[in-house]
């Protein structure tokens, strides 16, 4: 039996380092667990002569990506770069010429992971992405081995540190996205350009790789609707507290009948919700099963050795399948094939913040339009407004179709007692599952 | 490749009828998983004229165990009868005929845990546990798998799901333990003896599983420090609600330099730690990796179904295993020799009520008394009482040793001006780690 795994590592970054740490700090540890010592044997970098955060043999270091794929002792090539076309095309080269892959690449895997698995299955050869998908907390495992005799019915994550900080933030010191969001920029918790983030592309991402997981069926990234929450508001805010709820943007996935849907939307969430505690940079993913009920995983989504944690685990995963002989052979394909819901199969709870005349018969008027498409009231609150004239109306909903809030909504603002429509918002927790 | 698994099961009360039922309804989906079917082939019962609540054919049913683990056409034992010595032999036994085991049983493998696994090692068979803590939380496969390149410094579980309930009510209610007790009793919460329950001895086993796990070091039950919370009252809450606090039965490990200590007792917990909102009869273990960082896995501690998830997650691994030839290697022995720390290395802030006499000069005694034993403060609630001359004081310490704690206790009640100690608990979270 071989003695020693060598790893060719394509990235030396933030998360790369931390692998580098995490792999000569817990060398005994590691053996112990697999019963061969698992060394680096070359890393990919952009520039060779950069002063970096750990001790590595500058003799390791190359910028040539085939120096590292097309070694022959190197049995696990463990990828941090990122970047999606190129890379696809490394760690294609890589599974045809057999080596064991371990990613925390969730826009590759998000797009090309059908692609890419069955090439490892192919090649018999383990493609393992636990770190794609919140950092440190094992989600990927928790769904596919853990839970894997359930039917998991719904899923809900808080799955961007960024955004939940942003949240947090605006939520408990009562201070203005554009503030928060330059203050997180400052501390490195957000990048310069945080479009990905607060529009909800990257936890869209994410939402794919899980739901395809959960419900076993190929999802695609353009199936999963998104909405960011850069527009939302300390008055929205304001509203949700006096009704008992906490923001968070939220990745929603459902499944019914093996119809899914998947979108990533800022939500209102019941105080008393499990993730409705989750705050800071934190992440966590909220699933219900058939047979378990609630179950929760929380932890941080992000970080050199959080991450670094979760692909050191895979890469223990893989060496230990090697040991036995059994790579490539964890992985399914999708037990169903894609369908996804319409918008009259689609049910939930909503909240919407108006600004109205403030006269009789206002309230008539609005009641009208919601029940003609059968939507009924949770909860109400009507505010006066500073501006003359005007009040505040907040509604909670309860459960309706999608298609309905469509047919209402297109006709909301055409009403005239209505003067803006300020805010729509999903609600989960309380009152009706 | 075989077809099809056969599976026995011992005992088919609560958790053997979901078990069943799982096993009945995801036909298919396990299929999918594994590539052969799976088959419930004999179930000890201990009356086979018994109504049921799931449909299992009678010839099935046997009241004698031998004709489950003798049966050589039986693959894999499921054990969800309970009880330790008779079902330790059975276990035994079919591992013995090289069975495959899948296990519920906390109390056998809190007593008995390294002894089974040596013999399923020894045999080439597995041995799985996951339902034995927290019911339907993956939390052994979070351990072993998902944070195995990561050191385990510290674990909280709570993994009482009637304790949590039973505080959970006396916080949000104001209902003394006595009358939370009989109504968790009449709902089926908990036992009519509910010791093992209250005096924290099934948090105590749980406990002794995980940190084995967790730190890789043969910790025995008697290991665990227990203490029940039996003797928690309202104005404890109360006190500590104004401090900022909530209290749970905390099962808690700590390991440093490879010496660990592992107790089970009321904790106040600050309000922000992420255990705080775990609410009802729901159980989590938090986990703080020296890489990961913080972690915690949320989900029910007990159910049929949610119990049965893990036991038929566990098997889907057995399965598996078996079709890769790959059973019984995953099973690692301890990595590091047993060592406890001593008294005066077990460090912890402690919430500690007095009743004092309302009169000059008082704090000045008790402050030295602290003093002389290096613990300093770190919130003081002093309150006058309804009862003439005395006045409630509620100290919460900063962190100090077991040891010196012991001390001032010996000595508090000397103290003149003390009219009596009424209650100490363990606090964690807020201020230093």
């Amino acid at each position: 039996m071989r003695e020693n795994v060598n790893v060719g590592l394509l990235g030396l970054g933030t998360v790369g380092t931390g692998v580098v740490k995490m792999i000569q700090r817990q060398q005994e540890q590691l053996f112990h667990q697999v019963g061969c010592s698992v060394s680096i044997k070359k890393v990919l970098v952009k520039n060779v002569d950069k002063e970096r955060d750990v001790d590595v043999d500058r003799s390791l270091l190359t910028t040539d990506p085939y120096e590292v794929i097309n070694d022959p002792e190197i049995d696990v090539v463990v990828e941090v770069m990122g970047g999606v076309e190129e890379t696809r095309r490394y760690i294609i080269d890589a599974l045809q010429l057999k080596k064991q892959v371990v990613t925390a690449n969730k826009d590759l895997i998000a797009l090309h992971g059908s692609e890419l698995q069955k090439i490892a299955v192919d090649n018999g050869c383990d493609l393992f992405y636990e770190a794609s998908v919140a950092g440190g907390v094992p989600i990927i495992r928790g769904l596919t081995e853990g839970l894997a005799s359930d039917k998991i019915q719904k899923m809900m994550g808080i799955v961007n540190g960024t955004t939940n900080y942003i949240l947090t933030k605006m939520s408990k010191e009562g201070l203005a996205y554009d503030s928060v969001l330059k203050e997180a920029q400052d501390l490195g918790f957000a990048e310069s350009d945080p479009t990905s983030d607060v529009e909800g592309l990257d936890a869209a991402r994410k939402m794919a790789i899980l739901s395809r997981l959960a419900f076993s069926m190929d999802i695609e990234l353009d199936d999963v609707s998104v909405r960011g929450m850069s527009n939302v508001t300390q008055e929205d805010l304001k509203y949700g507290n006096m009704l008992g709820y906490t923001m968070k943007l939220i990745g929603y996935a459902e499944q019914e009948d093996n119809r899914a849907e998947v979108s990533v939307q800022p939500t209102f969430l019941d105080n008393s919700h499990p993730l409705a505690s989750v705050n800071n940079e934190y992440n966590a993913v909220y699933v219900y099963g058939e047979a378990v009920g609630e179950t929760m995983f929380y932890g941080p989504g992000a970080g050199s050795l959080p991450t670094a944690t979760s692909i050191v685990s895979d890469l223990l995963t893989v060496v230990k399948n090697m040991r036995l002989g059994v790579n490539g052979r964890s992985v399914l394909a999708p037990q169903f094939s894609r369908q996804l819901k319409s918008a009259d199969e689609r049910y939930a709870k909503y909240f919407i913040r108006l600004h109205v005349l403030d006269e009789v018969g206002v309230f008539a008027g609005l009641t009208q339009l919601f029940s003609d498409n059968s939507i009924s009231f949770e909860k109400i609150l009507q505010l006066p407004l500073d501006e003359k004239g005007l009040a505040e109306i907040v509604i909670v909903t309860h459960r309706a179709s999608l298609a309905n809030y469509e047919n209402v909504l297109a006709k909301l603002s055409d009403l005239p007692v209505v003067n803006a429509v300020k805010s729509l918002y999903l609600v989960e927790g309380g009152g009706q599952k």
